[in-house]
């Protein structure tokens, strides 16, 4: 019998209050799919006494070494606190995607980042000199038909972003996309 | 005669109109110091005739290979469009820091994410009965003594990022903070 694949779950639950029944939620799914989920969070860190720097390198430091100790990683890229996703996962889409690991990704918004960017400027783009699509501060909005920055959507292979609308309030916790990604990561299984 | 080393130059004034400028000035500034600084946008890509989709990846492909032909990295960490970096920028330092090579970082905001975050959320913090401190919706608001995401602050060694608060409308401009990080990075030379 195979080793289960070790899957990193990179995505902003962490800062939810419910941060570890999230984790246990999203390992139940890997679960189903054969696979083995690993939360940032699942790193067993004692920090009691450490200044506060120190605790945060900790957890990078813990964060990174479960990253490569992993087969294979799924980002939530759902916005978080603005119009792209949260910024710490993209660093860990990245990290990955530089160790030749398969990526996949899933988001809570259904939208184009050029559509969140219309809504940001509630409406007030406008085409620059350089034929570039800008708002009123006149910084481009990217839009090359993807869901986020054209970094963190091109690392994912065609095929391997899984986008669902979710209701109001349940956008960091919704988990019908990221089901949807663990069964396309539960294929690589079959390599 | 060494062979100059190469700094991948990662940041969101790609965004700027005057995207092409900026490279300029930030490759003058790291020849300056004896290095080869490489902008984002130098890839000298073909993207006429590509469906939008297509040319995003093709750039993004460019910008991994030339991340990948760098010896290292600084990453402008300035809050883009929200509370933290862009998140293109927080990718690339991840990549980055997953090949293991240097990464220095710098920002045009002196404040700390935790700091940022109070204005956020207009001074409404409270602390969760978890202990940790929150906004109103309840997200863990990341309060270790950090410039941004603890993923991102964290990859930088100690001593590696500078802050510098620019002027009211150069926050993407002033390259202050960015000298400091080059003249650093030069000192990688010696190694």
């Amino acid at each position: 019998m195979l080793k289960q694949l070790r899957v990193y779950l990179a995505g902003p639950e962490v800062f939810l209050p419910n941060a570890l029944d999230m984790g246990a939620r999203k390992r139940a799914v890997c679960a189903e799919f054969g696979l083995d989920g690993v939360f940032p969070l699942d790193g067993g860190l004692e920090l009691d006494g450490l200044e506060p720097r120190r605790q945060g390198r900790a957890i990078y430091q813990t964060n990174v070494d479960l990253i490569r100790s992993c087969d294979l990683l799924i980002a939530n890229l759902t916005p978080f606190r603005g119009v792209s996703a949260d910024v710490g996962t993209a660093f860990e889409l990245g990290f990955m995607a530089a160790l030749g690991k398969p990526v996949l990704g899933y988001s809570n918004s259904s939208q184009s980042l050029r559509a969140r960017l219309e809504c940001h400027y509630d409406g007030l783009i406008h085409q620059r000199r350089d034929g570039q699509l800008a708002g009123p501060d006149d910084l481009a909005i990217e839009d090359f038909d993807m869901a986020d920055n054209l970094m963190l959507h091109g690392a994912l292979p065609e095929g391997g972003l899984f986008l669902h609308l979710a209701e109001l309030g349940e956008e960091l916790t919704d988990l019908t996309a990221f089901r949807q990604a663990v069964k396309a990561a539960a294929s690589f299984s079959d390599w």
